[in-house]
C-alpha cells in the first residue's frame, strides 16, 4: 500500500492526542465551564461511534474511520495518495466536488463519459485508466446525478485489472444493494465511503465513514485534523445506528414511492434513467425548473450535457402528489 | 490580493448551492423523515451566526466565515495560498499543527526560535521572513504553550514591513487583550482566527472563525467544503454568543485563578512563564509529570527544547488546589 502514499506523507509525524485517563484533566487548554461537557474536546478516534460502525458492517474498527460527511473523507484520500499532477478520475456526469476537490488538490481531473448519460462501459474506462496511468478513480455508486449502478462485477475488474486506487462512494446504496464494503479486506487499493446524509436522513450533522484496509487507514488517520467530528455529532450518529427498524421503514417508503414517481414521469415521456438511489433524474423541457419554482417546488437542473434534464429527490407523498401534478399541469399549459 | 492566491484556486468554480427557498425542496438528494429538520443540510454560509460574530467583532458579515475549529480555517488558508515548495513560519515553541498542515500542503516549515522559550524578536523576525520570501507566517498569539503575546505594535511592523499574509490564530485571545481582528480592514495580507473552544468552553462543537478582507474572503470561499458547519453547531454557537455574561465572568475567573496558580508556581521554584492564556508553562523535574499522572491529575508534556516543561490548564479551584498541592508533595519527596 505504501508505494500509492504520498511522499510527504510517509515522513509525516501526525499530531498525537494522549488518550491517558486522568480525573483532573489539565492537558488541553479546555475551558472549565460547562456542566453539558462540551468544554471537552471530541474523542479523537470516535472509538464507541467506530465500534457500532464495526458492528453494523461487519468490519474491524481498525478499518474505519469517521469524518464530516464525505466531503472530508475524500479529501483525507486525496491528501494521502495525490501527489501533484497526478490523475483523478470518476464518471461524467457525476457529484461535481470531485472535480473541485481535484483541482484544490493539484490533481488533474478527468471524467468518464457515461454513454447516454447513463451506460457504463467497464473494459473500455479500465483501458482509459490505464493508459492515463491514473492514481485515484473515484466512483459515486449509485451515481449522483444519474442513479445508475456500476455492477459489483464490474467494481472487481476495475480493482484487479487497474494500478489506481478506487474510491467507491456508497452515499446512496442503502437505497439499493450491491455494496462492495466487505471488499476492503480483499483488496488493498479499494477504498468506500458512507454517510449519514442520505439514508439516515441526517445531512445537518455533517457525518460520513471511510472503509479501507488498516495498513492504508495508518496512512489516512495521518493527514486527519485532530478532534474532527464533534461530540454531538458522534452522539447523534451512534443513536441513528441503533436504530435499525426506522431506518429500514424509512428506506422501503423511498423506494415505493420512487417507483410511482418514476412510472409517472416515464408515462409522461419525461425518459427518466432507471433509478437506484433517492433521486431521479429525468428529461426537462425550457421552462419547467422555473415553472416548478413558481409553484414552489425546488428541483435540481445542471448545465453542460445535463443541460436538458432535471434532477428530483422523492419526497413525502404529498410533495411528491404535487410535484407530477405540476409537471402535468406545464405540460397542459404548454400544449 | 490576487497575487497571493495559488494559480488552481484562481482558476477554481467553486461548488455552487442554490440559495433558493423552496416550500417543496427535492433539489438535494436529503431525506424526509425526520422532524427536527436535520435531514436538511446546514445552512452553507451560517448566515444567522455570521451576522451574530458580525455584531460581536464590529466587521462586515462579508469578512467572516466559519470553519470545524481552527484546524478547517487554517487548511482554507493554506489551499487557497500556499504553492507548494513556499515556506510557512511560526515560531518554536508553537501549535504543533501549523508544521503537520505545511507538510500536508506540500509547504516548507520553519520555526523563528523564540529566546529562552519566550522572547520575541520582531526585528530578527522580519528580517529572517523577509530573506526567505515566506509565504505564510502563523502566528498564535497569545502563544501556546509559551502563553507569551506579541504585542499589536509587533504585528503591525510584521503585516506592514513583509509581503507575506500573516495569520494571527487569537485562539486565546479572550484571557488578555491586545486582538488585532479589527485591523483586516487596514491590512489585506491579514488574517485573523477565532475559535469557540477556548473562552466560550465549546471545544467539543469544533467551531471557529476566520476574519478577513472581504476580497480575501471570496478566494478562501472556493475552497471550503460545501455546507461544512452542521446546523446544531452553528446553534450553540449562536446561542453561546448571546450569552456575554457567562462568559465574561468565566474568562474573569479563569484569570484570577491563573494569577493564583502562577503565584503559586513562581514561589515553588518552577519559573512559570507569565500567561496571558488560560494555560501556564513552567519548568519542571523529571518525573513530575508521571507523578500527576499517578495522583490522577493529567498535564501536557513536550519532546525537544520544551522537555524540561509541563504546560498546565487552569481548572476549577479545586483542580488547582490539587494540583498545586500534589507539585509540592512531589518536591516533598524528592527532599
Amino acid at each position: 500500500m505504501q508505494k500509492y502514499v504520498r511522499r510527504a506523507v510517509l515522513d509525516l509525524k501526525a499530531y498525537e492526542v494522549n488518550e491517558i485517563n486522568c480525573k483532573i484533566k489539565l492537558d488541553a487548554n479546555e475551558n472549565v465551564s460547562r456542566e453539558d461537557g462540551l468544554n471537552r474536546y471530541p474523542d479523537n478516534l470516535a472509538k464507541e461511534l467506530i465500534t457500532a460502525l464495526s458492528e453494523k458492517t461487519g468490519l474491524r474498527t481498525s478499518e474505519l474511520i469517521v469524518g464530516n460527511g464525505s466531503s472530508e473523507l475524500i479529501e483525507l484520500v486525496m491528501k494521502t495518495f495525490l501527489e501533484a499532477g497526478e490523475y483523478v478520475v470518476s464518471l461524467e456526469p457525476s457529484f461535481s466536488m470531485y472535480r473541485i476537490f481535484t483541482t484544490i488538490y493539484n490533481g488533474k481531473y478527468k471524467g468518464f463519459q457515461l454513454k447516454d448519460n447513463q451506460y457504463f462501459d467497464v473494459d473500455e474506462f479500465i483501458e482509459m485508466i490505464n493508459e492515463m496511468n491514473v492514481k485515484l478513480v473515484i466512483l459515486s455508486n449509485p451515481n449522483n446525478p444519474t442513479a445508475t449502478m456500476i455492477s459489483k462485477e464490474d467494481i472487481g475488474k476495475i480493482v484487479e485489472k487497474s494500478d489506481a486506487i478506487v474510491v467507491i462512494d456508497e452515499a446512496y446504496i442503502d437505497f439499493t444493494s450491491g455494496s462492495v464494503i466487505k471488499w476492503i479486506n480483499k483488496y488493498k487499493n479499494l477504498i468506500v465511503l458512507r454517510t449519514f446524509s442520505k439514508a439516515f436522513g441526517l445531512a445537518g450533522i455533517r457525518l460520513g465513514y471511510l472503509a479501507s484496509d488498516s495498513n492504508t487507514l495508518e496512512f489516512i488517520k495521518r493527514v486527519k485534523s485532530p478532534y474532527n467530528v464533534g461530540t454531538i455529532t458522534q452522539e447523534i450518529g451512534l443513536n441513528a445506528l441503533r436504530d435499525h427498524h426506522e431506518l429500514e421503514k424509512n428506506i422501503e417508503f423511498i423506494k415505493s414511492e420512487r417507483t410511482r414517481v418514476w412510472k409517472a414521469l416515464d408515462i409522461s415521456g419525461k425518459e427518466p434513467i432507471p433509478s437506484n438511489a433517492n433521486f431521479i433524474l429525468f428529461k426537462s423541457k425550457k421552462g419547467l425548473y422555473e415553472f416548478l419554482i413558481n409553484k414552489d417546488i425546488l428541483v435540481r437542473k445542471f448545465e453542460g450535457n445535463l443541460e436538458n434534464y432535471l434532477r428530483v429527490t422523492i419526497g413525502t407523498k404529498e410533495e411528491n402528489d404535487m410535484f407530477l401534478s405540476k409537471i402535468e399541469e406545464f405540460e397542459d399549459e404548454k400544449n
